[in-house]
């Protein structure tokens, strides 16, 4: 295929595009492969498409290698299975939602986990008929508070998403572990770096969880990991617990005066004059001694308001996104909740708990918090707050802390959650060193769905045994516009684009430079010869534009191999010159087909 | 590629689907093609994505042949580009719309004309760049009042549209004559039989326009064609005009009490009594010597209930359909009109049309139709209604008729609007003889728009001379999932499907008939050599599935070739029949791979 610079549908922008955070987007936009539409909803330009249905080819390839058979699912869907899943009321504003005209309800789906299930339940019904891995490459909506970056986080994008279903916890593993390896394929085909990390399900519910990050500083994913090749995200990195400490000889709990101590700072303050530390440590207070409770407030999926407290270290933040990653066991209902610091107007509804001064209060006869008491909130501690250790912590009065308050001996609580920040240099949990953070782009998600959508929906099998048992499933997505988008952002310099050959919209760039016949007459030539090589060919023939113009072009484009046919010519030459090494040669006009092609095969 | 049917994503039924009215969509659900998501929304099973792709696959390869360039605009659009070209409004309820989380408008785009028309806006500025040519292929969406027969007429469906943008008129003609010799060998490609026929242009607006019909009963378009080669659908079909008429010495209309003739059969009898006709004519009067004055209600898109008069010859009945197609140049605004015989109520608030003795009055000094006078309602009339002819026809007042009223003497008329029935026998306005009419489904429709949409949203160059024009555009479209279906209508018997090769979802259905090992051996070879032989294969594998149940499924998915391993393996012969002739024959083993690939190779 030769494409013609004087025919194809392109206009090149020397400026960049105002609404443009990333270079991807930017980029993109200036070399006319894509066009905004609407906020996060762009047009796909001819070279564009092209681009991207190279993306989706990879990727259609290695699905079908693992065995997942392709089907097209409708984007425009009726309710009423998301509502089985209660995802219909779960997934919150960022569900497009509409009426047809007969007043009934139906969305534009983000994903399709109901729609699949229910095709298996329709069309089968017995553990011969599984494994079944099928997948679809289609247009998703969400409706995103802040599309943003381009292709990056659009409203309108395309995902290839597939979905195994197995009768046991085994098959399930099976395919999981067969999707895992199909996406670390796909990434390493298309030249994108990226590294799985250890997620939480979220909102899909589920169990394991993987994303595949591809690090970048613009990725809106913060993960974690050791040199030691441990990778998880921040939501579900696990703490290093420490052991339970025997607490037989510790001593009593003792409530001291501390007036104006509301603050973890001036607790240690005065903690360290009233109340020198004995012991080894050296007799100092420090924040890590102290418990800190924390009131947080849920909104529920029904809009009812919810206090938690949470009980972490003193010298730990609350990290509000590892809460909500992860309280949804602990709360009544599923779905999207909202959650921040409680207000003072929570508190005074609560007058047990006085602001500065709040503690596990069973020790102490006061039950503002655990298991029992008149004012009953959900108590939740940091993974650290383990059976034996002793703390410095409110004891729920004006001005008073207890000292020594021994968890598992003075208090309990209602469960443990991963709730504090995770910080550079915390352990790994695998024992491979210390963290560092970094950010990354999720490029493709896969989870162990488990039973929770066939339990919905009832998709059962008969087993073996003749006996009806849930079918077990996995989701898996790709990202496939995100994939342009970071296949742009990891592909480029300051002069444009610089696409791998794998998805580059042309294998070779060539350019007429000047304005003698022979030159236009040369570069059609061997724009033909590269063609009948099999190669996809750019062939720049405008016939009144500059060089400067045309090499400008040509490098925001970013096809890997640029040919030029210009001065040389009178010494039988053209230059051949790399679009990533900038490395440029002149060749031979009889041999530069051969070189082009030589280049092409050995990517 | 071979499918093996024990692993393929396939469940074929017995049982017709209750709601299937057509055998397309019969058959495409039991064949396992397509499920049904919603009403008029598909699920495509890995079989039917194989054709649709094929499809696509033509149509795509026709376009680029042309010069069309491929893009792909968003499904979900703003509202904006829709309201400034009123479509937002004038689609009516046929338009699904929504809101974002912010409130703002969106729709599902059932055609891109503004989309298209701006992004060449953006991109282009001179008449160099034309003529240009864009398409895609892509979702699109129509609330559809009453979606039936299956993929015939669906709400989300595919279609491939394109655009054409040209400076000038005779660049227009060019781009639609192009277009439509794509859209022959497109639909000769498929093996689809279509009728181009002449067409009114509806709500897209612009003039020439033609739509491709198959032909088939099922079909939801009528229309007529002649043994000479004329073809129109009923809306666009012209009426013979007559010739005028000299009537400088015809006689004065005179009016006559004509009591208790409301209708024209009592009119015509009472005529012959009262009035005995002079001349040559046998002193009978017709219906046909009648002028019927039917009053319409026209509720215009801004929710006004207009009146219109329309006058017809007393033999022929008013086509709601031509008069919707045809009034649109009459009234004040465009867009979908509620079009219906007026009721008595809308008669009286016009105190001067009496019901049964409604005429045209300005040469009786009754204002009430007609250009002038204190009651004035827009008077459109049929096409024979030509100046000279003479009629007899209602006199404003109870029980009175006019005899001899002579158009252009003693009335005139506002419009003139092909508004009759349209009947069997009637001459085609070429010459080409006599009408006879037939149904059809619309695979294909193209328009010249003209300037309508360029200049809603100011698309515009540069001519030679440096002068601002509006670009001229066409649209044409192709309904992809459509021709899906109807190559299922098309290709079909009682006992199932029977594709052309051209999208059959494989080239040859291989089928182990029986259980000894040596059978499911030498149809797994004969199925990788057919592969190697670089054919598509669907291979039913299934080991315990009875020979009956495996040639009804091969019969039902309509492979064009099936080829049977079973008890004449021992004579060294395989049966291979043509699924469409139903004729067999035994070919020797190592023989059947070279005669399944010249049956492919010589569709």
């Amino acid at each position: 295929m030769v494409l013609r610079l004087s025919k194809l549908f392109l206009r090149t922008l020397r400026e960049d595009p105002v609404d443009a955070e990333v270079a991807s987007h930017r980029l993109l936009v200036r070399a006319g492969y894509i066009r905004r539409a609407a906020p996060g909803i762009y047009t796909w330009l001819p070279l564009g498409l092209s681009v991207l249905r190279k993306v989706e080819a990879v990727v259609r390839e290695e699905m079908d290698a693992i065995g997942a058979q392709e089907v097209h699912f409708p984007a425009l869907l009726p309710r009423e299975p998301y509502e089985a899943t209660n995802r219909w009321t779960e997934y919150g504003e960022g569900l497009f939602r509409l009426q047809d005209r007969k007043g009934a309800d139906y969305l534009l789906a983000p994903t399709h986990e109901e729609m699949f299930t229910l095709l298996v339940k329709d069309l089968y019904s017995s553990y011969k008929d599984l494994p079944l891995s099928l997948y679809q490459i289609q247009n998703k909506y969400r409706d995103e508070a802040r599309p943003r970056a381009g292709l990056l986080r659009g409203r309108e994008f395309i995902m290839k998403d597939s979905y195994s279903f197995d009768v046991d916890d085994a098959g399930l593993d099976a395919s999981y572990a067969a999707h895992r390896a199909a996406y670390l394929k796909i990434f390493a085909r298309l030249g994108l770096d990226v590294i799985p990390v250890a997620a939480t399900a979220g909102a899909m519910g589920g169990s394991k969880s993987e994303e595949f990050l591809h690090p970048t500083e613009i990725g809106e994913d913060t993960f974690v990991r050791s040199a030691g090749g441990y990778a998880a995200n921040v939501e579900a990195v696990t703490t290093v617990v420490p052991a339970s400490i025997d607490f037989s000889n510790a001593p009593a709990a003792r409530v001291l005066d501390t007036p104006d101590t509301p603050t973890i700072e001036s607790l240690v303050a005065a903690s360290n004059q009233l109340a020198p530390r004995s012991g080894a440590d050296g007799g100092t207070w420090t924040a890590g001694d102290t418990l800190k409770n924390v009131v947080l407030a849920v909104t529920l999926p029904t809009g009812e308001r919810l206090l938690v407290v949470v009980g972490v270290p003193g010298d730990r933040a609350v990290d509000l996104k590892r809460v909500e990653a992860n309280i949804g066991s602990f709360l009544p209902i599923a779905g999207e909740i909202g959650l921040e610091a409680a207000n003072d107007g929570d508190l005074k509804k609560h007058p047990l708990l006085v602001k500065g001064y709040i503690g596990p209060g069973r020790a102490l006869g006061e039950a503002v918090l655990g298991l029992e008491g008149s004012t009953k909130l959900l108590y939740l501690v940091d993974p650290r707050i383990v059976s034996g250790t002793s703390w410095v912590t409110g004891a729920n009065v004006d001005g008073k802390h207890v000292f020594g308050l021994v968890a598992g001996r003075d208090f309990t609580w209602d469960g443990v959650i991963e709730c504090t920040e995770v910080r550079e240099g915390d352990p790994a949990p695998d024992g491979s060193g210390p963290l560092e953070t970094a950010r990354g782009i999720e490029m493709g998600h896969i989870f162990q769905l488990g039973r929770k959508y066939a339990e919905a929906l009832e998709l059962k099998v008969l087993d073996q045994n003749g006996k009806q048992v849930v079918v077990t499933m996995g989701s898996y997505g790709v990202g496939v516009t995100r994939a342009v988008a970071a296949l742009a952002e990891s592909n480029h310099d300051d002069k444009g684009l610089s696409w791998p050959r794998a998805v580059a919209p042309a294998d070779v760039h060539v350019v007429a430079v000047g304005r003698g016949e022979d030159i236009f007459e040369a570069a059609e030539k061997l724009s033909a010869e590269l063609e009948a090589a099999g190669l996809d060919v750019i062939y720049d023939d405008r016939p009144k534009v500059s060089p400067g113009v045309k090499f400008g072009d040509a490098e925001l484009l970013g096809v890997p191999t640029i040919l030029a046919v210009g001065r040389g010519l009178v010494d039988g030459v053209v230059e051949i010159k790399d679009r990533r090494s900038g490395e440029a040669e002149n060749i031979a006009v009889d041999k530069a087909v051969d070189y082009v092609v030589n280049a092409v095969r050995s990517r």
